[in-house]
């Protein structure tokens, strides 16, 4: 396995493996590597030659007040890790290597970052379809995979490679849990252990939506009381939001129709954590697009 | 000469250029093609293995009230054209090829649209660099050539590959005139023959200006008032704007230095226009950035 810090050298690299008529993955992290992260490379590594992942924690996707300097966290961890899943590449650059002097382009979708976390982040979606371009660029891969975990970032990652015809095969990967139901992310270990507690209500809302669900219940307003009414009897929450929208469009539905995302984001004490399942027919499954 | 109108087409039409080994040179034009053009195509031709040009009319650069209805058009000169200059592709596509239903990402520069047309064209070049890079993400160049009439045009391409990591080299190349010192625009053709004789005000205003620097002028505003006033005193014209910048980032000069850009925009009757040259030491010429 190899580490690239420059972008010149991947772009090298990666041009080569495109000649030799073989294909790259890429997984693209923020580090402080998961369980969930690992599921992404063995996707990725199913599903090409070449295995290349991404560590970056991106500034230009944090706010003014948002975590940018505490987010964990471990290069060598994370190194260990990524050896053991079968990565081939690991792309590793600066903050000055991604943007030089002078940079001032970016990449915008107008609507997807409207929704949702969008609201409370603003310019966040911004960072996330810019640095991710970036990255293609970069590394060239015939196929991407993101978490469904963060759903909204992939639905307008996929937008933006929809509209700016990138080649690229993006895949989304079912949400994976700890075994009492949270949600993996590397923004779980800022959780003490009352908080910890805590933040299983998200599950436990989502599981209470899905039954209301199969049950019959299409009313939007029904069950987003019902999930909101059960986090907050939780103490440490604090709802930023609770949606049910089209999981393409991520519009507020007025009735609920055949495929609905149910997405949430509740502060955990200082901890901003996101969670989301689909709601459809025929299925209490959260782990298909 | 083979003509593809389908964004997927072209795409496995570059990938398998690329694998076989061969380069990629592209000119994206929206067509009614004029000797300027055609040198465009002439240095792409000497640069790459494959030459392919863009032929579209791009709706999104374009502004309400601006001429997008009655831009000219001219399918079977262009590709007669393209063919004896030794095009080997032309990328034609509709516009709900190129924009999708549910188009939504632009790519957009903070600053460089700040100056000059951006300040009465807003969202054009916003409009000009989403399109481009749609058409670098479609056909995959390796070299990308364009021309230095649209020098603002130039700057806002060459900064968004780099910003973007884009591994495409931007080549510039002179601007091309008429015999008598127009620079050659698809526009000219909207010029009555009063017009058209107004029109080399802009020229002879860069000539002069090209004077003044050489005899030691060195303040904007002198040079600038004489160029304002040749250009004046010529029937149907309407200065948008002169400006003496720095020819990298676009900003303003309060002093003239080794290197500056002179452009202009001036309206002669109905039809837009602009030009442009440096004024630079050891040299009278406009012909290299």
């Amino acid at each position: 396995m190899e580490v690239v810090e420059t972008v010149q050298e991947m772009q090298q690299i990666c041009e080569a493996i495109r000649l030799a008529g073989e294909t790259i993955a890429l997984v693209p992290t923020m580090g402080f590597l998961h369980q969930g992260h690992l599921e992404l490379m063995r996707v990725g590594r199913r599903h090409a030659d070449k295995l290349i992942i991404s560590i970056f924690v991106n500034p230009s996707q944090f706010g003014p007040g948002e975590d940018l300097d505490q987010y964990p966290r471990d290069r060598e961890g994370d190194l260990e890790k990524a050896r053991k899943v079968g990565v081939d590449l690991v792309f590793m650059p600066s903050a000055p290597e991604m943007y030089q002097e002078g940079y001032q382009t970016r990449v915008q979708l107008e609507k997807l970052p409207r929704h949702l976390c969008g609201l409370s982040r603003p310019g966040h979606f911004d960072g996330v379809a810019t640095v991710v371009a970036k990255l293609f660029n970069i590394t060239r891969p015939h196929i991407a995979v993101f978490g469904q975990k963060d759903y909204q970032q992939l639905t307008v990652i996929s937008r933006m490679v929809m509209d700016l015809n990138m080649d690229i095969r993006i895949i989304g990967v079912p949400t994976i849990r700890e075994p009492d139901g949270l949600a993996m992310s590397s923004r779980n270990s800022y959780l003490n252990p009352g908080e910890r507690k805590s933040a299983l209500s998200l599950k436990k809302s989502m599981d209470l939506a899905l039954e209301l669900f199969r049950e019959g219940e299409r009313r939007p307003g029904v069950i987003i009381d019902a999930v909101r009414s059960l986090i907050s009897g939780h103490p440490f929450t604090e709802i930023d939001y609770v949606a049910l929208c089209d999981p393409v469009t991520l519009d507020s539905v007025e009735v609920l129709g055949e495929r609905n995302l149910l997405a949430m984001a509740v502060r955990v004490g200082k901890t901003r954590l996101i969670d989301n399942c689909l709601l459809q027919n025929g299925s209490d499954r959260d782990d298909h697009i």
